[in-house]
């Protein structure tokens, strides 16, 4: 790879993202039943750098990480993406956590007393306007015909996972969110029930389970945007599919009604 | 979550992804030095499904995977992609796959006899028009100013990594893409020698080596498009630097001059 | 934590473990069908160290590996032990390798048709005598009475997997082993004919598939000792069990008949 | 794989092992500084399970799990194997926990203000006699002898780990056992002082860091057996030693002194 250029000047580029990454950190969470929630977040956080900027002080995003220590949540994720944007005189801020967020014994899971835990993701920009993205993976069991002594359904293994990323224009419930997804992936509650239908034999392709969960969230007046990933585990691989709404590209629309 | 508008017709929304992922297959790479390598990938295939088709045979994936067992290379890519179009009547198909490379010995790891991994992926697409990215990640190791009881750098740790992406023109092997970035971050060859000098302390920041590396890219006559990201690692966390070229958004232009 | 003894002298304690792993190394693995499979492993080598000896040279490690490059197998690994004790002039060398095996289309996986993976391990010890462990975790599928439009099962997702690790008096194919465990835990060859039967929603619970599993390898002319797990996934943990035979620190003795 | 032998009556045999596994639960451990920390564990519970006994059931150990809830620590593992041990008649009880244990700002990282992780295991066994072993893996930076442009040494770097695991005859807190480790492996702190020191670049080595490492938790009043392992990150692979004392086989004994 031999120079054919004149030398370019790196020093008239833009860096897209300089910051932090993977940074374990114990953060709460607020929580519809228990007000705050402990938990462990992984976290990222970035800014970009006008060319005229020669470097950035890494030290001084964990700084204001340590500001906000024990009240990263929905709320306050604006005041720290603003205080990235100023402290690093930059264009743009952006954080991102992932945890484990953990529900109290749900109708979904009979078989076990116990908690369940679901993994979140939060994705905040802030440049001109905010921007927050909210990621909820639920996991779906195999469905279950049989019962163990204790008259319980048997674990028949990992069916997949149901993955939904939203936009918000109000605040939503993390807990409310995972009903929604539940009322439609819960094997043990809806389908057990109706497992000869020809129809919930249908609901197993993993298709037909991305329609529709995508039909149930479209139908939420302050979801602007979503995306739903429906995976299903076959032994070696998994099979999938994926709808996102409005489609990138294209502008804001209805969801097609059965009307039209 | 109540539904408050009329019901939506997931029949007429497309899903824009559905097929297979995690499929763990032996492949052969070409490789410059002999011929053929074979290593195990991970590979994902994919297509977009017009709102009027009703499912996909996911079986078909694999079956196309299997007639080309033994030769997913950079050039067999589009073969790949074509039957995945044609077999499954699909707007768009995608393919990513990723792998460990081998190199027998380089300069860059005097210290230990033996063979270096670097982790690649490419990722494949086709609607209209081909698409192809290529992505190398190189391992950086710390820099060492010690000798071992053998006279050899005793290793210092892992400094980070660096990755590079690229949208080719032509042909490229992935020992040059791999030694052209080694000739940027190996510090046993370069760095050791000049360890004093002042330019050599500034280039262990990751924005100094992110623009290094993107200037050395740049200058290459047959990329049209790449990102470079290098992270290094500390204790608990790593700290990182991007930079697109040309940045998503503009124009492809060219890298600045110095004489401009 | 202070000092209270005397000051210990570490120069008369051995080091029980020093060595080199993670390697990721390319290698062959013979096969009952292809006569070579190329695959990736992960290798772990390492020695003790009596107290007299100062240091241990690394690097001679990763030489003996390269001498052996293209050779990795049952049959290969006493001599790869063998230049570990001589070349580092140690009383015990150890060896271990993982990697995944594959095999072409099997009975227990009719719905897709396509390549089952394996993950398999090697431990390999050499002090006065040989030691040779063989490990093969098996995928057990979740068991489906439901077809799809091309009348192959559909997928409930994963069950969960059996481990098997096995002490040699014999060599044996990796596959025979394979197909050993199989025949006790693929659903959809055994399970769903009797789908009904008490017998097959007994053998739902990881105790009695252990059970099971061991009594089949117990009956096994060539193996003198081995470990059965069986792991069953739920949503968000998994239930396992392990049974081993002789269970150390009994002395080797028959698996009891039917008849005692 | 025939059987040969007359056939074998698993009835007769004992599962070694039966439980759960991989439960991710949040939990609180007392913490010197904050009296109590908030954190997610990886747990493990399992029981042996006599001959005798056809199954175990399952959900009971979640329900002791979460009769527990909110106080998981070195002085609680008793109770909770104990209720193990009763409720499911068992003459052997193990719990594992991993989570991430956070310190505030030590004095071994200054480059970064912030928290540093841990990653620490308790494993307790009960059948006669209580068993805990406590394990803590700290890591290690490489070192460095270049100051950024606020002063603080740039990072170069992740060299390793050191990993300890005790037996103890009396309370510890992890902080405590941490800053034990720490004051051999911060680099930063000790060796940067004396870079130019023969003595110092020879501690380098996985084995003589090892043996500095053991020496040091010997002179421990408390421990009544450890397990030291230090490992060094190369670029593709590891070093490693360990030292185990006393040696599993020998009778326990005084570490010896330099007057021996």
């Amino acid at each position: 790879m031999k120079d054919i250029q004149s030398q370019p000047d790196s020093r008239r580029i833009n860096i897209k993202k300089v910051g932090v990454k993977d940074i374990s950190y114990p953060i709460t969470v607020l929580d519809k039943a228990k007000t705050v929630q402990h938990t462990v977040a992984r976290v990222n956080m970035y800014v970009n750098l006008p060319h005229q900027f020669k470097g950035t002080h890494m030290s001084r995003f964990v700084e204001i990480l340590n500001q906000f220590h024990g009240s990263i949540n929905l709320q306050s994720f604006h005041s720290v993406l603003d205080a990235m944007k100023n402290r690093l005189q930059a264009e743009e801020a952006h954080m991102e956590i992932e945890f484990p967020f953990f529900l109290k014994q749900n109708d979904c899971s009979p078989a076990m007393a116990g908690i369940s835990e679901y993994s979140c993701k939060m994705h905040g920009s802030l440049d001109k306007i905010d921007d927050l993205i909210l990621t909820v993976q639920v996991p779906i069991s195999s469905p279950s015909a049989i019962q163990n002594n204790e008259g319980l359904p048997k674990s028949l293994g990992r069916w997949g996972t149901a993955e939904v990323s939203l936009r918000l224009s109000h605040f939503i419930w993390i807990e409310d969110l995972i009903q929604t997804v539940e009322n439609i992936t819960c094997h043990d509650r809806t389908w057990h029930d109706e497992m000869d239908s020809e129809i919930e034999h249908d609901s197993l392709s993993v298709e037909d389970m991305t329609k529709q969960l995508s039909k149930k969230i479209a139908s939420h007046p302050h979801i602007s945007w979503f995306s739903v990933t429906v995976e299903n585990f076959s032994k070696n691989y998994s099979t999938f599919a994926t709808l996102e709404w409005p489609e990138s590209g294209t502008s804001h629309r209805h969801w097609p009604t059965e009307q039209q």
